[in-house]
C-alpha cells in the first residue's frame, strides 16, 4: 500500500525528506510496511512553483491549503514553513480535518504547543515533532520512551547552532562577540537580525520543548528566563579559562523540591564536562537522572539532512502506527500540573565580575556584601587594569535566586563598583 | 490493572528494577497505563532466599524456573543472571511458554541471539534487550526508531567501561597496563580473569548486537576481529599523546561497497573526536550516517541502576504494548542478508611501532616495503633508544586490511625489524 503526504513548504528541509525517502527506500519500506509518497507539496505562489519546476521538481505543487486538506488520500501533511503563521493556522486545520501532522517548528510548538496537541487529541491524530529541539539529535522521542522509567533531574543542553559557533570561536581564537556574529553572518549560520538565536530566545523555545517531555511539565515560554551572549566579553572568556571553566550558551531545565526551574544563560562549564567540547554548530543535550546517572546526546542542531532524518523518523513512526491501528497515541504521554520551583530552590555556583577603583578596601568591601547574604567564595581573582581601577573576579560557592538578587543589589547600591556580567558557574 | 512479572536472578542490577518502580509510581502509570508488580524471584537455591529475606526482601522466592513458567498470571520474565546457561534454556522455554522476555545478557543475545529472535516470532511474543550494549545508553531503542529514516554508514564505540577505565588511567596518569588492571580490579571494575573485558571480547559482543541494529545484518561473533589493551605500552601511548591521538578500545562496524565489517581494537583517536574525551567507566557510541551526520550517545556502560533503567524501560514498553495489542513486534524491525566486507574495502590509515638497529638505511628499508604496497607516510617518529637501538614510529594515509597484512608480513620478514604495535588510526 501507498500513504500519501503532503509538505507544506519546499525550502531546505523540505527537500532533504525525498533524498532520504529514496536514498533508504529498502529499510524505510520494511519499517514502515507501506511506501510513502509525496502526493502535494504546498508553496507560496505560481513563482515559487514555476522556480521549483524549471530546476527539475515534478511534485504536484498546489498554492492553496485547502487543494491538500480536501484531498482525502492524503494522510500525513508535514509542516515545513517556519514561524507562527500560517503554519498555525495550517496545522489546526490539518488536524481538524483527520489528518496526522509532522512538524520541526519549535517556536510554534513551544509558544502554541499545549493547544495544538489538544487539537490533534481531540481528533484522535498524530502531532509529532521530534526535529523541533536539537535538529538532527533524536532527544524528544528517548525521553518519551528510553527515559520512562527513570526520573530526570535536570537537563542541560547546548541547544542554538548559532550562537555555540560564535562563543566556540570567541574561546578558542580569541574574537569578540562582533567579530564572531559577522562571520556566522558571512556563513549563513546567523540571520541579519540575529536576536533569537544570540539572546538566547531560540534556545528558550526549546527549553519549554524539553521541560514538556523530562518532567511533563508545559511551562510557559514567558517563564524561562533567557539571557543571550551578546554582552560576553573577551575578559568573561579569557578569566572562564584560567579559571578552569569554557563559556556556553545553556539551556537548564532542572526539578526543584518546589517545582521546576528554566532559564537560557552564558554558564561556565568546568573543561572537562562532557557539554564543555561541544564546538561548532553541533548541538547536546545532557541528562542528569536517578537511573541513568549522566548522559548525554549529541548532534547536528539543525541543516538540511539531520532535520529532514528526524521529521522522516516521525513520518515512519505514523505510517506503521497507522497499520497497528494505534495512530493516535501522543508523542508524549508524561504529564503533570505545572509547578514552577520557588527562588529559594534555584541554586547554582555564580562569577561575578566587578570593576573598582584599584583602592583598599574594595575587596572588603565586596566580601562584606557576599557574607551578609551568607554567600561564600570558591575561587577570587583581583587584576589590576589600567592603574586607576581593577577587576575583581568572584566565583561563588552554591547561592539561591533569592540570594543573587539580594547580592546584585546590594553590590549595585555601591557607587564605587561597576558591576559587570554575572554568569551561572556548573559545579564539578 | 496488574502486569506481573518475574526476576530470574536477584543480583545488582535486579535489584535496581524495584528501585525504579517504586521511585517512579506515577510516571510508569502514565507510560505503562497498568501496575507492575514482580511476582516471582528465581534465586539459586534455599540458602540465596534465606539470605536475601535476612536483609529484608519479601518477594515470593523459588528456586525452580517451572514455579514461573507454570504460573499463567506471569506475563514478562526478566533474565538478569548473565552468562549462557542457564539463561538460554530457561529463556527459551519461557518465550514457548508464552511469555515475553527482557534481558540484558550480550554474552547471550550476541552467540545466540538469532535463534532467540526465532522463538520468540514464532510464539509471537517479545524479547527485548536494551541494556545488553553500553547498559544505561538507550542506543539499541534509538538506532531502531530515530535511524529508521537514515542510513548508518560506521558505529564507533566506547563499549567497555573496565577497559576504557584502564586506558584512562594509562593515558592521564601514565600508568602501566598491569597498575591499571591492578586498580581495576582493586575498585571492583575488573574480575579476577579480566580476560572478556581486556582482550576485547565484552566489546566484540557487543559490535555483533549493534551491526544487528544499525546494518540489519547479524553477523557472527567469530566474523568479528578483536584485539584488546593487554599490549599497549606506555611508550605507545606517550607517542599517541605526542602525535595529537588518544588510545581507546574502540568497537568499529562499518559498511562497504562489499559488506560489513565489525572490529574491536586498540584505536588512536584524534584528540579533538567526541569519543576521546569519552573517560572512565564511561561508554559512548558514535554513529555516522547519511542524514543526521555525526551524532553520539554517551552514558554509563554498567552498573546496577543504568542497567535497570533500561531493563525497566523495555518492561514499561512490553506492557504498553500488550494494553495496545501489538506487543509482538519484533525489537528491530531491518534486516537483510550478512554480507561481509572484501578485505580491500576495509580501510584505514594504521600506526606501526617498529624497534630496528640504531643504524643507517633502516628508515630507508621501511620506506620501500610501504611503498612496495603503495602505501604512503602521514607521520614519522624516529627515535633512539637505548643506543644501540631506534625506534621507528609510522603513522600511514588510508590502507586496506589486504595491505596491511602484506606490509605486516614483508616487515616481519627483514631479520632487523622487530614490529611491536600496529594500531588502527582514525581519520580526521
Amino acid at each position: 500500500m501507498v500513504v500519501n503526504i503532503a509538505l507544506l513548504g519546499f525550502g531546505t528541509v523540505a527537500s532533504g525528506v525525498p533524498f532520504l525517502l529514496k536514498e533508504n527506500t529498502e529499510k524505510i519500506k520494511q519499517a514502515a510496511q507501506d511506501d510513502i509518497r509525496i502526493a502535494k507539496v504546498l508553496v507560496r505562489d505560481d513563482a515559487e512553483k514555476e522556480r521549483l519546476q524549471a530546476v527539475g521538481h515534478d511534485y504536484d505543487f498546489v498554492t492553496n491549503i485547502d487543494a491538500i486538506l480536501s484531498d482525502e488520500s492524503i494522510q500525513i501533511v508535514v509542516e515545513l514553513m517556519g514561524r507562527i503563521e500560517p503554519a498555525k493556522t495550517f496545522i489546526t486545520r490539518a488536524l481538524e480535518a483527520g489528518k496526522h501532522v509532522v512538524t520541526a517548528n519549535k517556536d510554534l510548538m513551544a509558544v502554541h504547543g499545549s493547544e495544538l496537541r489538544a487539537v490533534a487529541e481531540n481528533h484522535g491524530v498524530a502531532l509529532y515533532y521530534e526535529a523541533a529541539v536539537a535538529g538532527g539529535i533524536p532527544i524528544l522521542r528517548t525521553l518519551a520512551n528510553s527515559f520512562v522509567s527513570d526520573k530526570i533531574t535536570r537537563v542541560l543542553g547546548v541547544l542554538n547552532g548559532t550562537s555555540n559557533f560564535m562563543m566556540t570561536k570567541m574561546v578558542d581564537e580569541g574574537w569578540t562577540y562582533e567579530q564572531a556574529l559577522q562571520t556566522a553572518q558571512e556563513l549563513g549560520y546567523a540571520e541579519s537580525d540575529p536576536t533569537n538565536d544570540v539572546e538566547g530566545i531560540d534556545a528558550a523555545y526549546k527549553a519549554v520543548i524539553l521541560s514538556q517531555f523530562a518532567f511533563g511539565m508545559t511551562i510557559d515560554f514567558d517563564d524561562v528566563a533567557h539571557k543571550g551572549i551578546s554582552n560576553i566579553r573577551p575578559e568573561d572568556v579569557a578569566v572562564a579559562q584560567e579559571l578552569g571553566y569554557v563559556i556556553k550558551l545553556v539551556g537548564d531545565v532542572q526539578e526543584t523540591e518546589s517545582g521546576v526551574s528554566a532559564e537560557v544563560s552564558p554558564t561556565f562549564l568546568p573543561k572537562q564536562h562532557p557539554l564543555a567540547s561541544v564546538n561548532g554548530v553541533m548541538n547536546a543535550v545532557f541528562v542528569e537522572s536517578i537511573g541513568i546517572g549522566q548522559s548525554m546526546f549529541y548532534g547536528p542542531g539543525a541543516g538540511q539532512k539531520p532535520t529532514a532524518a528526524s521529521v522522516t523518523a516521525d513520518i515512519i513512526r505514523i505510517v506503521r502506527r497507522l497499520k497497528e491501528d494505534n495512530v493516535g497515541k501522543a508523542f508524549n504521554d508524561f504529564s503533570r500540573p505545572v509547578q514552577l520551583a520557588a527562588k529559594d530552590d534555584v541554586k547554582s555556583e555564580y562569577y561575578f565580575s566587578i570593576t573598582t577603583p584599584d583602592e583598599n578596601g574594595k575587596m572588603l568591601r565586596a566580601a562584606e556584601i557576599f557574607n551578609s547574604e551568607a554567600v561564600s567564595f570558591k575561587q577570587i581573582l583581583h587584576q589590576a587594569s589600567d592603574g586607576q581601577h581593577a577587576r575583581l573576579v568572584i566565583v561563588t560557592h552554591e547561592m539561591s535566586k533569592t540570594q543573587l538578587e539580594n547580592v546584585t543589589e546590594k553590590l549595585n547600591t555601591v557607587s564605587d563598583f561597576q558591576v559587570g556580567n554575572i554568569f551561572k558557574v556548573l559545579g564539578e
